[in-house]
């Protein structure tokens, strides 16, 4: 039994409803000592890829041994896998729709389980309610320091997302996309740190383009820049972004989800 | 004292101010080993039927002994009581104007208290936040175990709720309204899994009529449709539903809380 | 080591992206017994005004000792100074940019620290989230009992605030300011209680105009008013308030943060 089981959960079901608090109440049962941290609710409905991103930012934070339950699940019901994977340092529960794999792709995954047996769900199951029924009973009995193995069978495989990559399509230039839009407007795109080294070992972009809008500066944090103006820095997730000064670059630029940037580097 | 007393807490004070932080100060001081669950707080202000309905769909999830803590409150100052309901399996603490009416009609009261005892209120009461200097810590020394004898009278008597019943005009219709939206557009209507028995014994609808729409398909989730087609189907609470797959029904229709729904069985 | 330690978070994080739950998982590695209640993170955007406001209508209600964090930090990656302030009942963790000096103000201050020791950094240190990077590390570390001194050097100065005052143009005439609209769309102004000593000792204005609308009446609680009518009464935090029954004040009166109060008493 672990002395201060701690859960995070990610969810798409919001903060008005009471689908959230039914979730925890049914983890509270199994384990009545866990520390359930949310990642968030706020998580677009039915955005698969929104929840896998937010997850991987963050998850690694958490002590070694957290249970992470992230739920956005459009085909609750239906024949899609329950799993839980064990890594290395962390359990992840949820459905198998690609909603893991991020996060599997950055950990040293070691188990794969089909999450089967009747007896560790919460009954009568709802055929749409899964998180309550059977992922929320599987998180709080793996925090409870349940064998993994009496949750189900192991299984090799998982289902991935079809997460955007950038392309090349020459040596000095990066083909991109906008992959989230904080709450302050910052414009995080899919460029890693580690996909700029230009010819002078620099890492920034010479400039960059989205919307017929060309941005030169790069900058370490925000108050190095002239309120107003727009400039690229590596954001604390190691992600390229888009910023102004106090301000929504979003906005600036007319940018969201998908937006085309071009990065030179 | 209780090895790991759970409280919930459900308002109408949002999540922007400093109000439900402020509660949830006042009850650590009195019970620093609580785990506080929040239900909501973005209950539309004063809407005593919403905050009485999201509360009943969760609170029998949590741990036996649970204290649910529910302040929804326009009368806050007035003479209306304060009280505390313990039934057989939970405690329940909030102004006495219907707000726990619902739950109670669904668990076995054991006795019921007007909270009056002053000494164990936050000083100086505000006349107008009784959330945190009388129920908040009234749950709170439920939490720690106190004989709840010592909060205040005992008494019979507790305001009901005008919740909205399902008419039968005739044998084989059933008159009903929304009563929630959910944050995905499921429309919730009043009709429950145990009203619909048609003569075929099945319990599902023939069809069901709103806003001159009509909706024959009735699925067990939602991955059974085709998306953009509209379908009833029983919800995790027990209630039938219009859903529509990956989309928001609410917007399809043009339903609003109170919009009349006939069901044909 | 402190058995139950207590930590608020208060921040301009919101509620979708990652910020949140990375400060709260790196807290959970350095402190696996906490109890972190959230403030809010909805604050405006780097308002750094609105966020002391909130931080010191709430931190009091807290256990003593608990470790309070608040980080709205528009500064964030340039030499302002992070600090750690011991009163004789709390600790507070934040940037000195005057967000803790409204708590400080009424708070017995002992000692300021500049938090400065590295080895308590959360690393690699993001030039961009201090919050998860240093903030939190030093408030875990805190909450843990930690020997504060070994956090950074002490020091005298803070920066200070610029925190509406009110003005007394006339003996009978206080000419005040909106500071605050809350959920319910009441009109919080910056005159407190004490301000208001009239001549026949009656601590309630002769009468208040706010967007040429009069206000006469002056309640001690909602209920007591007609709905529709304006009325001022004390709010629970002992500032001023226009308000108006079971509906929104500020829409009625078309007020906003900064709106001019003239209060005749």
């Amino acid at each position: 039994m672990k002395q201060h089981p701690h859960l995070t959960f990610l969810s798409d079901f919001g903060s008005r409803d009471h689908y959230v608090a039914a979730v925890k109440g049914v983890i509270y049962r199994i384990c009545p000592r866990a520390r359930i941290t949310d990642i968030t609710h706020e998580t677009s409905p039915h955005n698969i890829v929104e929840a896998a991103f937010t997850l991987a930012q963050c998850y690694r934070y958490f002590p070694r041994g957290t249970v992470h339950l992230a739920v956005v699940d459009p085909e609750v019901g239906s024949n899609r896998n329950a799993i839980l994977v064990k890594s290395s340092d962390y359990f992840f529960v949820g459905p198998d729709n690609g909603l893991l794999s991020l996060v599997c792709a950055r950990e040293k995954v070691i188990e794969i389980f089909n999450i089967e047996e009747e007896d560790y769900f919460q009954k009568p199951v709802s055929p749409v309610f899964h998180g309550r029924d059977i992922f929320g009973p599987a998180a709080a009995h793996v925090a409870n320091g349940i064998q993994i193995e009496s949750l189900g069978s192991s299984t090799k495989e998982m289902r991935g997302l079809d997460f955007p990559g950038i392309s090349k399509p020459e040596p000095d230039t990066l083909l991109a996309i906008v992959i989230h839009i904080d709450r302050f407007g910052n414009i995080i795109t899919n460029v890693r740190c580690e996909d700029l080294v230009s010819e002078e070992h620099q890492r920034k972009p010479r400039f960059i383009q989205i919307n017929e809008v060309s941005i030169k500066d790069h900058f370490q944090y925000y108050e190095e820049a002239v309120k107003g103006e727009l400039f690229s820095l590596f954001g604390s997730a190691g992600y390229l972004e888009i910023a102004t000064r106090q301000g929504s670059a979003s906005e600036l630029v007319g940018a969201h989800l998908g937006t085309q940037v071009t990065v030179y580097v």
